[in-house]
Parts: C-alpha cells; structure tokens; sequence
C-alpha cells in the first residue's frame, strides 16, 4: 500500500493529470519530493503542507518500533478514542484488518494519506482516504491499538483461536463502589488511541480505520477529548483539568526509561511472551459534577485534592512539584489516596483528556475527565489504586460512567502489522 | 467587576500572598504588569501565561464595538455553542444576568479570569472562576450572544415584556423537506456562541457562563465544534468538512464591510431599532451519513457538490477561486442550488464546525456539520437557501437533526451590557 502510493501511483484521470501538474508547479520543496510527497495528487496530505513550506518531517512521530507509540510518547493535545465490536467469526479476515490498519496507521501518522489518497485513481471508485486532513501536517499523531478480553472470549467462546493467549494481566475489571457505567460506554474488541496535535488529524484517523473495517468491525462507542489533563514531559507546564487543578505532576516521564521499564512495559517474563513490550491500558469515562464541584470553597476544593489550586503545590508546601508531605493531608485527600506511597509504590501513566460532551438533559453539561492509564499490570496498578480511592473525597463530585480494559502489543516492526505476535 | 480585579484585590490568605510574591518573583514582565496581569493570584489567565513571556495582548480580540465579535471576526480554530433556557419569570433577574454575563465575557476574552480569579479571596467561598484555563492565553475567544424567539414568547406568554420587541426577522424557522429535529438539540431562549484556538478556553467560557446562570438560566443544549468548516478571510487556506470537500470558498469575507453592511448586519431601517447593528444567526445541527459518503465514488462526490475534491474547483475550472459555471454543474449540484446566482443574490456569513459526537449505538459515528450562518435577516437569507436545496443531491447523505434561530444584538459599548438595546 505505502509502496502504491510513493513510487507508481499515476491518476488516470486527464482532469486528475492536470491538477497533478499545476500542484507541482505550485511550489513543491525538494525535500518534499524526497519524501514523496509529490507522488500523486491527493494521495498526500503532505503535499498541500508543503505548498506552505513545511518540512514533509514536521511533527511526525515515527510508527514503527519496539513499543507502540501513543504511550511514552509526549501527550499531544487532542484525543479521539474508539472501541470496536468484531462482527465476524473469521479469523483470516481480523488478520487481515490489522494489517491493513497497520498500512493506514503507519501513513497517516508520517502525515500521509491512507492508500491513493483523497483522489481516487479511477473516479468512478470511492477515494482511499476520506480528504478531510488534506492539507494538514501530521501533527504528532499517534495511532495506539489494544485489545478487549472479548477478543479472547466472548460469552464462552474462543472466536479467534486466541482464548489460551489471554494474558493473566488483562483481566475483567471489578466492579468499584460507585461506579455506574453504561455498556454502551464501555468494552469493545479493539480500542484505538489516536493523540494528535489537531483533532481533525485524530478524528479523520479514526474515521479512516472505521471506513477500512466496514464489515469486520463496527464502531461500540467513541470519544473525543479536547483538552489534555496530564503531560508525560517533566519540564512542561502541568496542564489543568475541569476541576481547575492541575493533573498528573507526579506522572511517569515518557524519558524515564527505568520508570517505563519498571511500571509501564510488559516483558515475555510477565506471562505472555507476544505482550513483551506492550502495555496495558484503562481507559475510564469520568463525569464530574462541575456545576457542584463550582459550588464549593477554595479552601474545600484544596482540601479534597490535596494540593493547592493556583499553584498545584502539595498542601504543606509552596511549589508544585516539592514532595508531597501525606501526613499534612485530610485521609480521605485524592492525592493522598491515590500516590504511590499508599499504593505500595504503584505508578501509572496517566495520559487522560477532558471531555464535554453537550448536556445531559437536566441542564447541565455532560463533562469530565476521559482517564486513560497505561500499565505493566492493571493488578497491580489501576486496580489497587482504584481501590484505594474507594473513599476518596473526591467522589461525592465524580462518577465513572464507562470503562475499558485493553492490551496493546508490542510496537510493529518494518514489515510487520498490529497483534502479530498474538496472532502468529 | 473589572476594576475590582485590576486594582484593588488582595488576596486575604497568608498562603495566597507568599504565593502572588512568588509569582511576582517569576519573571512577570513589564508587558504584563502594565495589562494588570500580575494584580494578584488567580485573578488573571495571562498571569500564568505571562510567565512564558507572552505579551499579554496576544490574541486578545476586542469585545466591546458596533458590532458583536464572533461574526466577522477571522474564524477561530474551535467552538462550543450552548442554547439556555431562562428558567426565571422575573425580568430584573435576566437583566442582571445579562450584565453579569457582559462583565465576565468582557474579562474572559481578554484573557483575564472571571471576578476575583480561580483562587478566591476568603477560602471559604468558592472561587469566582473554575479555573481550568489559568495560564492560557486568550485564545482569540470571542462570545456572541442570540435571543431566540421564545426569550419574547412562550406559549403565547409575554414573559420578560419584550414580546412587542419582537424583530419580525426573527421568525419560528419552517420544516424544510428532510429536517428530522430533535427538540433536545433545538431552540432555546438564549444563545451563546464561544469561538477561540484552543478549545479549553471556549468550554471554560460557557461552564462559567452556566455558573454564573444559575438559578435564572440552564443549559438546553450545548455542541462542541472540533474543526471550522468555514473561513471569512478570503486569503486563508479554505478548511474542509468531513466530507473531503473544502467548504465555505465564496464566503463573505470579515473585512468586506460593503458586503457585512449589505447582507449580515441589521439596520434600524429593518423594523427592530434595538437590532441595529446586529445579526440573525442560524444554527443547524447536520448530522453527516459519512459511512455512505466514504463509499461514493470520486466522480459522484465531485458531482453533488459541484466542485473537485483536492482543489476545490468548480466543475470546469481548475482553480479553487475561479468563477463557478453553473451550467457546467448537474442540475441538483450543492454549489449550484446554494449559489447566490440561484438565491436572487442571497449572501450568507458561514461559520460551521465539525462535530464528532461519539458513535450512534448502530456501528456509525455520530458526525457531521455544526452549521452556523449570521445574516441580516433570514426571510431573505437562510430560509430561501435552504428552501432551494430541497432538490439537494447532498440531501441523500445529509440530515438536519438540530436547529436554532436567534436574534444577536449589536455590540456593547463600554459600560453597556448585552441586550442593553432591547431591555431598555
């Protein structure tokens, strides 16, 4: 598909032959030849980019490697999350999907169109990809896959041939005290992480991905986030979430090698060898009760997290990232709750977004945290803790309303595709 | 409200002081100080940018003028648009919200923070703002209001005394062939349009909004826009829609005031003096069929709406801005049928965005166009427009399943308020 698209790729059209060459004509770069980007019309988003002068390199993160991308990677700004039902018992043609996601993946996030691009070859067929990024920079998108229990087993069945790969680790979350989560919120075969910069790069993505699996997956349920709630670069300014706090100070840095090594990534030695390198991510839609939670006091707000709101200092100190001191703490502080010093020194990286998702029918808006957190093991990461906020002040202005669990295999090789250690 | 938070506030906190003195110490520049940044903790957004040595005027856009912002204005990147209904009979109450509302919109696109900030002055109050845009800059925020019909009547009641103020452009929208509107997104009696770069700082704009609103309003409805599907500066790159397609390419431009004068801003000539100056904006949700989209062939797509899909030319031309030759187009072509040569020379100011709301519980995303169009009266705008696009070719992959009507007043002048002309 990529070599289609970079080296052979000729429209047939004569209409399609001209634009062609007017766009090369307009002001292709070299560099941006080099990359390709002139190959074809509309088989790039890149190439309208380039007419700007953009390096065809810019803010392109790279797909391949040991892990996947979207996990150490510096969170980007905007997010849109998908989970998909299978719908078909056909193993051959999972497989085929994911390498055919993986093709599409491994284009869009070097800023290039999936397949032929926007511009079909022969009109009288559907384009390849969907053209709404075209003219967009690859905005540092990530495309992260993992996959549902259901994938391994549903309602007893081993539909794929993969129940006895099912890692001990991805295991069916419990039920946690206040929980109220919609189904239809929640679950899925496979879920896609796309991060970017621009979230109409993200959401045309997953779109894209959709589009491909008509037929082997169908769309459970989506989310958007539009703001970022925790950074994975230490040295950034901590962004807030809607509670107006800042979120995530002590998160995992996507630079600390030991810390990824030692939370984050599974290794064969865990207990499924194909998971070596990948990673398990929680995914919880978090509704706030903003309109209650506005109605609080400063002093009442600071207490309940455990930091103070301006600055994000840990109460007891003046700066942000000072050590928390948890004996200055009310006990049932979110932050007391939650840090790795009562957790038996659990770490997780948080990688979560705001959401607003219009209103919920009672005049108020339907807004929260979209908390994302991958993983070594969800046993000893997201469930104890989680466990531990069991009384969490925090929860009289939260309730988590759907969930997910997935395992994201190791990061795909040149060549390779999504899942092939589970699948061969 | 604004004098209060660039002069004289003091935060009365111990802990509040030592930390303004130690934001002071952090390099506020000269810039800032002289913008009233720095006049205390929590009471300022660019406080915290300021920081990052930002000027402190950076895209700000200027909220009090003739007219309201937000329409002509160059289109920021994202919206969230909210409809309210007033939930008070008492027409002192909406005038004071009104006014509470102009202050802090006056405050919030200019950077600053609502009242006295995120960080309130006694502790056990809550803070004035929520909080979560401190350090974010402006953002280009513009907030526009609208006064649907029902804020004038309500099941034949005259409930605030404006019923004879009533402009008669501003009538009850009729059903058009295909609408299928869904109450729960539709109408409202007050709405407000929050457009800026960054999403946080428009979501932050309508929650405190909402907050401030309490008891006397509440949120009908509200949409997120994720990406503008219009622009109004003719040299820009034209946004696409998530059809593919660039859209908005013969819009009216911001900076053409013959055109404004002629075709978007109402005069006291019109029928309703207090709308002098002011606009009639037309929301329609447009849910988007992209699954079957995605499975038309090029050559159709380019034939329905009437222009090339990579460079957006009208058929038979081979550049975007050339001039279109309707007879060129099939009968039933979207450029065609919504053409000013078509419409008796109708012009519209568009200002759409993108949606993506999650997925529809059938497998498909629930996408499409938030349509926004600002007009001088749309008996003679937006009605016969959409009238004429019954025989749409889009129709067949389009539905509109939202609708808002809303009168917005002109701008307010310093000291005045929103609604002044109508309230008084």
């Amino acid at each position: 598909m990529t070599d289609a698209k970079t080296t052979d790729a000729q429209p047939n059209e004569a209409e399609s032959r001209e634009r062609l060459s007017r766009r090369r004509m307009l002001g292709f770069s070299g560099a941006s030849l080099l990359a390709g980007a002139a190959a074809g019309a509309g088989l790039d988003r890149m190439a309208a980019a380039s007419t700007e002068n953009e390096p065809a390199t810019v803010a392109a993160i790279p797909f391949h490697g040991a892990n996947q991308a979207g996990i150490a990677t510096p969170v980007q700004d905007r997010l849109h999350f998908a989970a998909f039902d299978v719908i078909t018992d056909d193993r051959a043609k999972v497989v085929q999907l994911l390498k055919d996601w993986t093709a599409a993946a491994a284009a869009m996030t070097q800023g290039h169109a999936v397949g032929e691009g926007a511009v079909s070859k022969v009109a009288v067929a559907p384009p390849d990809d969907t053209g709404e990024a075209l003219g967009l920079p690859a905005s540092r998108l990530t495309l992260t896959i993992g996959f549902g229990p259901t994938l391994f087993e549903k309602d007893g069945k081993d539909r794929f041939g993969i129940k006895a790969k099912r890692p001990a680790a991805l295991v069916d979350l419990p039920h946690f005290p206040g929980d109220k989560l919609d189904p239809d919120r929640s679950g899925g075969d496979i879920a896609v992480q796309a991060c970017a910069d621009d979230p109409q790069v993200a959401v045309h993505a997953i779109r894209n991905l959709a589009r491909i699996g008509f037929g082997v997956v169908s769309v459970r349920w989506s989310q958007l986030g539009f703001g970022k709630t925790s950074s994975t670069t230490p040295d950034a300014q901590t962004p807030r979430n809607l509670m107006g706090f800042k979120d995530g100070t002590e998160n995992i840095a996507g630079t600390d090698t030991a810390l990824l090594g030692k939370h984050v990534w599974a290794t064969a030695a865990d207990g499924a060898a194909w998971m070596a390198g990948g990673s398990y991510l929680v995914a919880r839609r978090i509704r706030m009760h903003i309109e209650t939670w506005d109605r609080t006091s400063l002093r009442e707000q600071e207490e309940i997290i455990g930091r103070d709101k301006l600055e994000g200092a840990p109460i007891g100190r003046t700066k942000e990232r000072e050590k928390v001191i948890l004996a200055k703490m009310k006990p049932d502080a979110h932050v007391l709750l939650a840090h790795p010093q009562t957790n038996k020194g659990v770490r997780i990286l948080r990688r979560g977004y705001s959401f607003t998702d219009g209103s919920d029918g009672l005049g108020r808006l339907d807004a929260g945290l979209f908390f994302i957190a991958f993983q070594r093991d969800p046993r000893t990461g997201f469930i104890p803790v989680q466990t531990s906020l069991a009384t969490d002040a925090l929860n009289e202005y939260i309730q988590h309303v759907g969930s997910g669990i997935y395992a994201c295999p190791p990061g795909v090789k040149q060549g390779g595709y999504w899942g092939e250690t589970l699948f061969t």
